[in-house]
């Protein structure tokens, strides 16, 4: 028996308002190994620099709405046993995961790679990309989680990597009893994702990789490394502490235990590849 | 009449003997505009991390000439009023500026815009990617030198955004007279290469971009940018000063007074992309 995994492009920018995603998303489209199944392309509005709006406190409501319905009928065209996500913003995760929840319910564990635990609502932010994971486990915007027929529940959730979360992250993953790993425990000791797989009887695993976990000193494809960025550009939030081989050692501890059936990669922002697109578009002989 | 402009993809990489060279040429292909010219690809073995011999004291040499030959091939099948390289090392330019210089002989000039003169030879540095302004005046080893037919007058060269030349290099520039623009002219006042262009009746330009003549920490895609460097990685050579923008406001005061006839985009070290690359292939999910 052969599984099938769709490979899903989804360049939405919208989530987090910052263009750059769209031409992350190609990129990793450019960059991976070449598949053998299906391949879906979720549309996604070529970026612009005009101000997005909000309704409902979130940036892009509409859009973002319109993408996620899009992504589910792809998705429930394949009724794939395991999706590849090219993000776009960290939202992308959001109609696969709900899929891969009803095909796997309790079974199903979530290694959520991140600096940021995703869980905050519009009442916090408006940028949704920062609502996923709560979503997924039924808070915060009600179109958003109308979206997931069936709930994460939070205690098949790991989230590593993250490390100084704002007071009502802090709040959330305590009051929610969501398994954490720092930086450091990822780097040094990564079996606690082994006891957590044991503990919760996880089978099959979705695997959400924000990038903005890696060091952005090593990893400049990131917010955090936008050049020129000023130092408290960001609102002092968690920058990202891993290398890529500290990601790839806890993936390939967590499925050796486990079935990978999701797998994401998000927050893709290539600067320089980007910049060089435009300096190339305004040289000479180039048209 | 409409002239010819020949876009030549030319990954080579061994005359920087770095790897990444390679994925650098194929990225500047993948992001340019789309050309309804003629595109040509020089053959280029795929990079490996065995060690590079050193003929003649040049690195790779032997695959360097079947490269060069190659390339001189392609252009001279299309004989091209004008050509873009997507290098690849600083060496790509020999054979597309060779081409040009037997065009347009005395009425064209060079402008280089790179943090070094590349003006070195085999006694000097193995690496041919500096040796190649060089070849074209007529310097340096002779199975480089015997390719370019009409040799490029020194006066009619203009180095810009370089700065603290190694002894042999300043000595160089200073016994051919050959013409340098500082990284603070180049922001502050780009009229010397109005100048350099009305005293040499310049009427055609080739245009060498060295993407290292970039400030590294803005464009971290360069040598000078690898990704957990030391300080004196590099040898303490010149690393660039310039912005993006710098660039183009050169490029555009240049062209208005010239007809531009050539353009390389050399030395592009993705590093991001490349280690992003190797992560996507190493994930689960991704064959």
């Amino acid at each position: 028996m052969t599984s099938k995994t769709l490979r899903l492009l989804f360049p939405q920018w919208q989530g987090g308002n910052n263009p750059p995603y769209h031409l992350g998303s190609l990129l990793l489209s450019y960059l991976s190994p070449e598949s053998d199944g299906p391949v879906e392309s979720v549309p996604v509005d070529e970026p612009t620099s005009q101000p997005q709006a909000e309704v409902d406190g979130i940036t892009a409501k509409p859009q973002i709405i319109r993408q996620l319905n899009d992504a589910a009928t792809l998705i429930g065209k394949h009724d794939p046993d395991s999706i590849v996500v090219f993000g776009g913003d960290c939202l992308v995760s959001l109609a696969p995961f709900a899929h891969l929840l009803n095909k796997y319910g309790d079974k199903l564990g979530v290694l959520w790679i991140d600096s940021h635990p995703d869980v905050q609502t519009a009442k916090q932010y408006p940028n949704a990309h920062a609502h996923v994971l709560g979503a997924l486990i039924g808070t915060g915007d009600k179109d958003l989680v109308a979206h997931v027929s069936t709930r994460l529940n939070p205690s098949k959730i790991m989230i590593a990597g993250i490390h100084d979360p704002l007071a009502y992250e802090a709040e959330y993953l305590a009051s929610h009893s969501i398994a954490t790993m720092s930086p450091e425990k990822v780097k040094n000791d990564a079996k606690d994702v082994t006891k957590w797989i044991k503990r919760e009887n996880i089978e099959h695993l979705a695997i959400h990789i924000d990038l903005d976990v890696l060091d952005p000193s090593l990893f400049r494809s990131v917010l955090f490394a936008q050049p020129g960025r000023g130092e408290h550009d960001f609102g002092d939030v968690a920058e990202g502490k891993l290398s890529i081989e500290d990601v790839l050692n806890l993936i390939a501890q967590a499925t050796s235990e486990t079935v990978p059936v999701g797998l994401t990669i998000a927050e893709h922002l290539p600067w320089d590849m980007l910049n060089l697109k435009n300096m190339l578009s305004a040289l000479p002989l180039m048209k």
